[in-house]
């Protein structure tokens, strides 16, 4: 079973360049992790959001300590405004397979 | 531009199966509204997740107003611990282009 992640940061706004950067340097190593099926990152005024596509509870367990997360965790130390907000969830499939799933 | 949405509901806990299938009813009709990209549901033990693409900020804004969004907020009322909590984001591509993007 696929488990889809939506993980949420708030940079504090002086550090708002350095957390998005954080977050590009480590989309390219997170894209070559193992069960790596999506590593989405988009943003709003006040918060970055990955939403993420892992083929099984396994591989997001590995990538969580995986080095490219320890990288970003360290690097973004003091910059965010509240804690890093991770929820993990379950696909419904539903309608048009194209567009029902992610 | 697209944008992705991100649509959290906590059902109260009695109301959960309820809450779940208008999501599940409305989803066909939302797929065949126009600049309809992606809307797939997602679950956890405590949240319903819409996790949703679209082609442009006008085509959310005509969503908003759909027949089939109207009949969903008319289906959640009373049925949710809190507010519907809706994010609008702007996608930041980078790294591998199939995992990198919505």
């Amino acid at each position: 079973m696929p488990v889809i992640t939506v993980a949420t940061v708030k940079p504090l706004p002086e550090h708002r360049d350095e957390v998005k950067a954080a977050f590009i340097a480590a989309i390219e190593q997170v894209h070559g992790e193992d069960g790596c099926e999506l590593y989405a990152l988009n943003q709003s005024d006040d918060r970055l959001v990955m939403i993420e596509k892992w083929a099984s509870p396994a591989a997001v367990q590995t990538h969580s300590g995986s080095p490219a997360l320890q990288k970003l965790f360290a690097a973004l130390k003091g910059k965010l405004d509240g804690p890093l907000d991770v929820v993990n969830l379950e696909p419904v499939p539903a309608g048009d397979p194209a567009k029902g799933q992610l």
